[in-house]
């Protein structure tokens, strides 16, 4: 998506050759045009594909799950990613590692949002190693819904989880691919 | 807004009289639409009064706050619970607790999205004992930022925040205020 390709170059900062800062518009400050218009592109990428919920991860995901359900106008739920007092204690629960927090922890979603008449996409805001993706898919098998796609804002192309998901037969539909970061120069796939 | 107060009272759950449960459509489920009409509900409230920046706090305001930004054509920034390894060291920050969660944890904004030239809406899903919304105006207040004003999805009315928060002269507009929730039955002020 040429727009989303120009805002990240434009202010998208390479922090390290795996990290890319773009908390300018996507996961800090939130640019919901842009977003609603990133919703619209998925729904074109997904067109007469079978989607009945949204399903996304807390917190930096969702902005774009909500903006994107405009879209696709069906309800979005997301995970959480700690077992609060007012969350129903039925869940579907995963553990997750994160690289970025260095810790593993439990994603939550209450069975009563999910379950074997849905017909699921998951969004999120990155896809690198895939561990917020298959913790999400992890759920979905647990509710035994159909997986109808993932689609990712930003997809690192040189970590292995878009890799990974496309062998695994899962149609992933990324926004961005960022092919590498060397230099503090980014190229797209 | 009475399509929201019909929806609590269609899908609300009183689970006990101090917590109302409303994730089927606010903060786990979400329903996009409903948001984006409350979006909309939000700008005829603060019709003509300067908003440059809508500022919100993960996970549950992010989708409110993400919608409504439609309407204003405003960016969101949401503050953090957590430092991540990504956020800017750069912050403004401020410790909230949280009777929910049963704890107090530091709230972040980088310094980069937030000074003094900006006018202020902070917008929350909930506005209970006003922790939260006092730890964001104190954000806003250490950027010396304007606060135009609060925007809430659901107050309680028969908890201190809303109150303390209008006794100190701040603007706070509230789509529902629940009066009591008293033998499992939510009135309205």
């Amino acid at each position: 998506m040429e727009a989303l390709k120009e805002r990240i170059l434009n202010d998208g900062y390479v922090l390290t050759e795996e990290i890319l800062k773009v908390d300018s518009f996507l996961n800090h400050q939130i640019d919901s045009k842009l977003m609603y218009q990133m919703g619209e592109e998925f729904k074109r990428r997904f067109a007469n594909k079978p989607v009945t919920k949204i399903v996304t991860i807390e917190a930096s995901g969702i902005a774009i799950a909500a903006l994107a359900a405009l879209s696709f106008n069906v309800p979005v739920v997301f995970a959480k990613k700690t077992q609060s007092r007012n969350l129903d204690k039925d869940t579907y629960t995963y553990p997750v590692y994160s690289f970025t927090k260095k810790q593993t922890y439990d994603i939550h979603i209450s069975k009563k949002y999910l379950n074997e008449d849905d017909d699921v996409l998951i969004i999120d805001d990155f896809l690198a190693n895939g561990q917020a993706a298959a913790g999400l898919i992890e759920l979905v098998k647990q509710a035994r819904a159909n997986l109808t796609g993932v689609g990712i804002v930003i997809e690192k192309g040189f970590q292995k989880g878009g890799e990974e998901l496309r062998n695994n037969g899962i149609i992933v539909e990324s926004l961005a691919i960022v092919d590498r970061m060397t230099g503090g120069e980014i190229r797209f796939l």
